[in-house]
Formats: structure tokens, sequence, C-alpha cells
């Protein structure tokens, strides 16, 4: 059996709220073995374009990525947050390691082609985006990367990429290699049986069960997006994908953390 | 004999003139072998603190790192500038990897002691500044790592180090396992025997030169630290230290580049 390996994304909700941060990362070093964080945003994007006069762009519900806005997320995203993550990290004894897609060319994108909507500098990603090569050796040496939503498109241009896809790819791409989980943090428990009751958390779901939950209503709205790309994963080798709250990641190594989906 | 390593140090002349940058890059990415470039942190972090109404706070002629002084270099320098060279070189073929130190814990520092000033967030190098172990692996594994000038205490708390500094502590440090070259891009074309004429390049200097030339008052001023710093790493295990002008960096394999410091 390969060695196993983590893949760990947090977005703003912890990001933005310091006492949850800590208590996070406190965890996520403790995890043993092989491990990834990918981070998102956080309202400090958000405010700093606004000090420095710069409208976020919505186009359709969309947010654009001009290049103001696109220089703002690299000196947030790959900058301040991700620095401030990995110095924490190591305060912990996590040999973290910070990267943007462009460092040790570990994601490759591609900018977004113009159809409809100009999204501007937002990089997708294809099948063979993740430099599995890269980031094994890093692995492989003890490393922790921690990884914020930047990517490049191997021409000299930087790109907006979103951190969800980011740690989906990092985790479907390395499974060939380790015995991958991936595990999304988000504003609840886990997947709840009841919306209303926050200790309704469905342990795990298969994917036939996937099928029957989506058919009584118990999983709709913005939960199918979530568990679909979650068995997406599944099917392409991920071994397992929690979703849960950042607050129990230590009940991880026991598989006990919120919602689990298994084959 | 060790292998050979490139240190290789850009500052605010280079980072601020896209074409003499791009020109740079291009042959620090054909530099054959292990390499690291250092960069400081040019007129970008000036303008972002000045568009956020912060106020670049000077006591007896020295920068002061305040708080919110720490977050625009932490965002210009470990973001944006270190993001932006990280790509331009992965578009060349180099397989560049950003870090602070911080990042896989490469360079520790000592926040500087509050005596008649108080620099703020202001890290200090010591002689084990310098994690050769966590380099020497990235350096092994083919990557070429790119330095923004941000440190880290290993207790959480990012610092603001000296770019030349940082150069200079990893030029010594990995001196031990590597034949080391330390290059310094200035605004010169290396050491000058007139001031007022560029094409008076001293080629070559060595320690016994050094004093008959400071004596002599050849090498004066500004110099004089510069080419101390220079010999002190060079007393230290440095093979050779350069200084000359980042357009030149191609001559740098035939020794031609800028002044040459030697034993």
């Amino acid at each position: 059996m390969s060695s196993p390996l983590y893949i760990v994304k947090i977005g703003g909700n912890v990001i933005d709220n310091p006492e949850a941060l800590t208590e996070f990362l406190r965890h996520f070093a403790a995890l043993d073995g092989h491990k990834v964080l990918v981070h998102g945003g956080g309202k400090i994007a958000t405010r700093l374009a606004a000090d420095l006069g710069i409208q976020a762009k919505m186009v359709e519900g969309r947010r654009i990525t001009d290049e103001e806005m696109l220089r703002v997320v690299t000196m947030v995203y790959a900058g301040l947050t991700n620095k401030q993550l990995v110095a924490s990290l190591q305060s912990h004894g996590c040999n973290a390691l910070g990267l943007s897609g462009a460092d040790g060319n570990s994601i490759t994108a591609v900018k977004r082609p113009v159809n409809q909507i100009n999204y501007g500098f937002v990089g997708d990603l294809y099948p063979d985006s993740v430099n599995t090569v890269s980031l094994s050796k890093l692995l492989n040496e003890g490393f922790t990367p921690v990884f914020s939503a930047i990517t490049h498109d191997g021409h000299g241009q930087l790109l907006n990429t979103n951190a969800d896809t980011i740690a989906s790819a990092l985790a479907v791409s390395l499974a060939a290699l380790y015995t991958t989980s991936l595990v999304y943090c988000f504003e609840k428990r886990g997947v709840l049986r009841d919306v209303n009751d926050e200790y309704s958390v469905i342990p795990k779901i298969q994917a036939d069960d996937f099928e029957e939950l989506k058919k009584k209503g118990v999983i709709a709205d913005g939960m199918i997006p979530k568990l679909h790309n979650a068995f997406e994963a599944i099917t392409n080798g991920v071994d397992e994908v929690y979703i849960g709250h950042a607050s129990d990641l230590h009940l991880l190594t026991q598989k006990t953390f919120g919602t689990r989906m298994t084959h």
C-alpha cells in the first residue's frame, strides 16, 4: 500500500477567525505523515481592494479578476495569508512550505477562454495541471506544501484559481502515488440530515447513498455540487473525501471527522 | 570538489525596470547548475504603502517596520514580486521555487532588540540562521530557490530582513556544501577606479588590494562597507564574490562579470 496523504482545504471562515485558525493549525500540524494544506482567500483581499479603491467586478454573479484584482489576490493569498500560515505552522513544528502553482511549476492552468463573459485572469485546471514529480519530491523530503489559490500558465502569467478545484486536482493527481484523503473544511460539522440541526451529521455516505439522499431531498441546493465533486474525486482514484468543520480536524485520524465519503 | 552554487542578489533598480528584469531573468535562467536568487523590494511596496495611507516611518535615517508596514512588505515582497519573478523564471525553463525564510524553515531571524531605536519587525540573522538541510534538499532536487527578504522567528512571527544580508548569510552557510559564488547586482558595472568613468571597472580585487585601494582613496564612501562584507564572506568560506550590473550577468560564467573578489 502506498503511504497516506491528507489534502486539507480551508476557506475564509477559518482564515478570518484568529482563534479558530490557531486551533486548526495546531491540529493540522499534529496530523501524522504526508499532508498538503490548500487555502482560499478570506476577507483580507476584499478589504485591501476596497482600501485601494478597486471595485470588485461581478458579471452574472461571477467574480471577474482584472489585472488590478490579480495583483491584490497575489499579494494577499500568495503573500500575506500564505506566509502567515506557513510561519504559524512552523511554530507548531510542521515543516510547511508555501507555494503558488508557479513555484516548482507545481500547478499549471489555462486562462479561461473568453466567451459570453471575460473572467479575466482566472485559471482553469486540466487533467495534467498538477506536477506530481515536483510535489512528490517535496512531500518525500518531509515538506508540507501550503497552497494559495494562485496558479500560472507556464508562460509567465499568474492566474487566480478556485481553491476547492485546486484541492480536488491535487488529490486526484497525487492519488496515483499516495493513498489520498481529501478533506474540505466548511462552515458546518458535515452533511446534515436536517439543515436546522447541526448535530444531525451523516457520518458516512457512499455513492449509492448519495443518489438515494438526493432523491429523498435530504441533500439539496449547494450541497449537491459539493458532493458531486467529492464522488468525482473518488471515481478518479481518491481514497476518501471528508467534509466537516475545521475545529473537528483532530477527529480525522479516527475517521470520525464530519461526513466521510467513500466508494 | 563540491558542486558550484551561485547566489545572486538583485535590488529595486532591476525589479522596477521591466525590460532590464526580463533580460536579467533570461540570463539567470540560463546559468548552469545550482543557483539561488535573492531579491529586495523596489518601489512597489513604497507605492502600496502610500496608496493605503501608511506613512514610511524613519528614525535617524533608518526605516522602521511597524505592523502595518510588515503586512505591506510581506504582501509585496513575498507575494507579488516573488511570484512574478518565479512565474517569469518558469517561463524561461528555470524550476524556480519562491521562498520566505518561513518556508521550509529556511531562514530564522531574531527580532532586533529595542535599544535607542525600536526598529519594529526587523529580523537580524545569526550564524545558524540558514537551514542548510532544507535548502540543500531543494537544490539537490533541482529547484532554484527565489528568496524574498522576509524571514521568521520560528515562533510564528514574520520579520523584515535586509536582502544583502540574506544573500551573504546564504552564501556563507551553503559554502560548507557547495563551491559558492556570491553575486551582487547593483547600479554600476562594478567597482570603479574612477567614479565618473563607468568603464573603469576594476576586474579583480584580492584582500590585500582592498586595503591598498582603501588607503589610496580609490574605494571610498558607500563602497567600503560593500567590499568589507564581500571579503568577510570570503573569509567565511565563500569562494568568490562579484559585484556588477544585472545586465552583464551573462559574463558570470567567464568570470568577467563586474568586479570579482577572491582570497
